[in-house]
């Protein structure tokens, strides 16, 4: 991952997720994006290894299995094909920790829902709603507080591993600890929709 | 597998089973969770080998050609899409001894019936529904005992593995042994729902 | 294969078979289950190399093109999804000489009649309906009758492998040498139905 | 290739074919079946290589390109699904040799034509119905006589071939060579229907 | 390839082209062939690698992208199936270079237009239908003389490398330089159909 | 890749890229076609790698989710098939930076816009829309310049690796550096359709 700066909250559906590589922490961003088409497959690009689409597929599960407490009707799973994607396609991407990533940035799209600004996240999903704990934390908060990040959703089996950094590292910053994928998306989805939403 | 502690019975669709490692005995979760759409095609995730993915078609399968016995209307298979998951994703699992498990935890998501409390099992399920037994028994029971379980369902064929072991490591634990896939539902799910039951 | 007893004629569609190891002859149960679903994709578990594979679809078309002298209605083919499973999971499983057993298990699944008691048979399949002699002979006797196996069905082209062996060593053991399928599924199956047989 | 003998033309579908293998010439049977299903998909077995699998898609392409000339209604594609098998399971087989026997018997399948007694054929397909020249001819027509065969087809193209054979080799043999499959067809196939015809 | 011969332009569907293999130059068939079937899948045959058969593919996407130009219906393409083969089944082949010559048989078999006598051509197709130039020049000119070809189609990218070639080998030869796959067509077919046209 | 030069905006769908290979950088061109096919799935040939594959799902996916703002009529992705194309057949490409290029040529094809005369692009492509910088930069512009292009279009990312390429080899050229494939497009793609469009 080349070193990328935070990029805003202007378009539903992107949302900024932490990796951890060979060379370091660095931002992603997740996007996701609704066409109108037949069937319900959903499309998933950006270099992404097994688990990853794993992720994907279990976040998508989330949100279905739970479409009547985020407020998506039920029929616009039928309407829309969904495309996950995760820049840039020259780099392999691989695990489980964008889980809650993809949850929250699928939400937003099916809902139109405004990202909360300089927020990042990452964290393992399961299809119950469970957020399990991942690693790499120091590195990747160091790497969101240089791309200007600063609001970071966490697990909270993950705050030993904070409070293990020395403090200086992460002045300015704000964690907040979840249990549920619901709580991340109540943390991360703003009430209003993006300023140019879509009518869906 | 990390060290997992027993999580509770809120979940329809969860059911802990155990595991068998390089590193020693585990718990794992089973998580089985419906959604609305066409077709009946079975989503596995988990990083899951093919053993282990077959396991989830016999369990299928069992329920499907036992829905009257299990009070499951056939039109739900048309209706729900189902998606089973073994968190965690970054870990590698197979083997037969989670068929059991998946069973069940399939029943719990389509009669949202709740599991009983700190219960686990593992044991190879066939398609004509018999119980078979399964390895690492000393391990497994090691591992439920320290993750909190109480009750621990498996095959009578295992039972000679726990008279092995020595009594004061399995004081406190409640063996039951069973030779069918029905007397692991019967044992497992409560006749009650869970508190917040999805409406099928 | 470990050392495996027959298990009694109770269910419909299971069927007992003669498996040849590295470590000598075994039993082994081929078990066929339907379930309501639309189409006619045939489900195939047990950890199984692709000429078994290949048996099963064989033994499916069998059943299917002489379903009128077989008394099965074609419908039932459309109305009812196939699973042939062969326990247990944790062992690959390879050849073609289970091609008799699937047949015969298949015709049990969809008429409920019953098994004979007592039998298992190994020979391979060829789709006019001809039975192949197979190898392994002497070893899957012993297997059998250790298992407590009396009657076994076998090619007409085995007959001189078990002329080969010690009188001593099959004593108690009724041979049915055969030249067709249909031939094997009137020795194998009864014209009673199951005791629990299900309504199709 | 175990040593077969000829097996007599009861069978509508089921024609003899020529193998060239490590071991010598064989002979080998080319089985077609054919059941009720939606769809046209073309089922294989017999554990064959992509070669071989080409030829039966050529062979079925060529018969339902000239269904009017081979008298075979157009519907019946539709209606019936088409199993090419080629016992024995166990052996891999391969090579384009098959490819005129697999279009004999997809034909006598779809007309319950029986098939000329004492013949079998080798030779390559093509999809514009040139019957092509195939090797190991001294091979396979030995083991043509030694399994009771009298007439072989084969490609005016290996005319040669036979002729370099010592006559003492040959005696008793009637050789049939054809430049197309749809010489192939009339030399193989009788008028008349087999005893037990299907009525499709 | 083994040095064969022109054979005619009897059949629609069927068109000559040059191939260029480490024994030298090859003269090879490419046969398309229509039947009734629901959908438009492609099916392509004769041991071809992927470049190959994406040469066909942009083929036929040439082909219904123009079919007003063509004077193809467009309802052929939904009611026939289109298989395109090329013989002979033993020898792999690869590349881009029959691109023009799969263009000019699929015209063939859905027109059922001849194609002109003694003829070959070789030359890489663009879904816009620009001829892009080939390999082997050479060799498949001396490959298609030795055969009978009278008349060559080159993309005019390719009339340098004739140019190279000493006249005495040439002799007899007629060179038609294209631009496009347009030009092809009309330089290959005839207006007439063949003698025992297909109605579709 | 071999040495080509710009060929003009004769056809609507075909687009100028530019590639970066051991050999040095080099044009290419993106084609994109449509045919009459029910479904919509995307054909992709020109031996392209997995992650120039999701390029072009990236790229159909954005102009599917953005139909309204570039004037097309979401019902036309049902009714046409779109087969992208990348000459030359023999040569790997892969990649991600022929992803804006890709989007161009698709939205050509489903308008039947022009594209800009002597114009060339590199650029990564993101779901939301976003051009990321790509690799190779001074190679691709020297390509550029000796294939006859005048205007390029990059990423203003990669504006810092035009700045450090020396002024002379560069005269002649203008670049257009954008941050959205909207501006891609609307700088791409004349008002005016191409002379013999297509009526979709
Ligand atoms: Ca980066
Ligand atoms: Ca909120
Ligand atoms: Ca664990
Ligand atoms: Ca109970
Ligand atoms: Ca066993
Ligand atoms: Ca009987
Ligand atoms: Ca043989
Ligand atoms: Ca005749
Ligand atoms: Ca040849
Ligand atoms: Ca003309
Ligand atoms: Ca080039
Ligand atoms: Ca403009």
């Amino acid at each position: 991952y080349s070193k990328d700066l935070y990029e805003g909250n202007e378009f539903a559906g992107v949302v900024t997720g932490l990796a951890w590589t060979a060379v370091g922490g660095e931002i992603l961003f997740i996007e996701s994006s609704l066409s109108r088409a037949k069937g319900d497959k959903l499309i998933l690009t950006g270099n992404l290894g097994n688990v990853m689409k794993e992720s994907a597929a279990i976040a998508l599960q989330y949100v279905k299995s739970h479409s009547r407490e985020l407020g998506i009707d039920d029929e616009l799973f039928e309407k829309y094909q969904l495309h996950v994607h995760v820049p840039e396609g020259a780099i392999p991407k691989d695990g489980p920790s964008a889980g809650i990533t993809m949850a929250t940035s699928i939400v937003s799209a099916f809902t139109q829902r405004k990202v909360r600004s300089c927020l990042a996240m990452t964290g393992e999903i399961t299809l119950r709603g469970k957020v399990l704990p991942v690693g790499g934390i120091k590195e990747k908060i160091l790497a969101a507080k240089r791309a200007g990040i600063t609001d970071i959703i966490l697990s909270v089996e993950n705050r030993k591993d904070v409070e293990d950094i020395d403090a200086m590292y992460i002045s300015g910053l704000t964690f907040h600890y979840v249990k549920t994928v619901m709580e991340v998306i109540d943390k991360a989805l703003l009430d209003e929709k993006v300023a140019h939403y879509r009518e869906l």
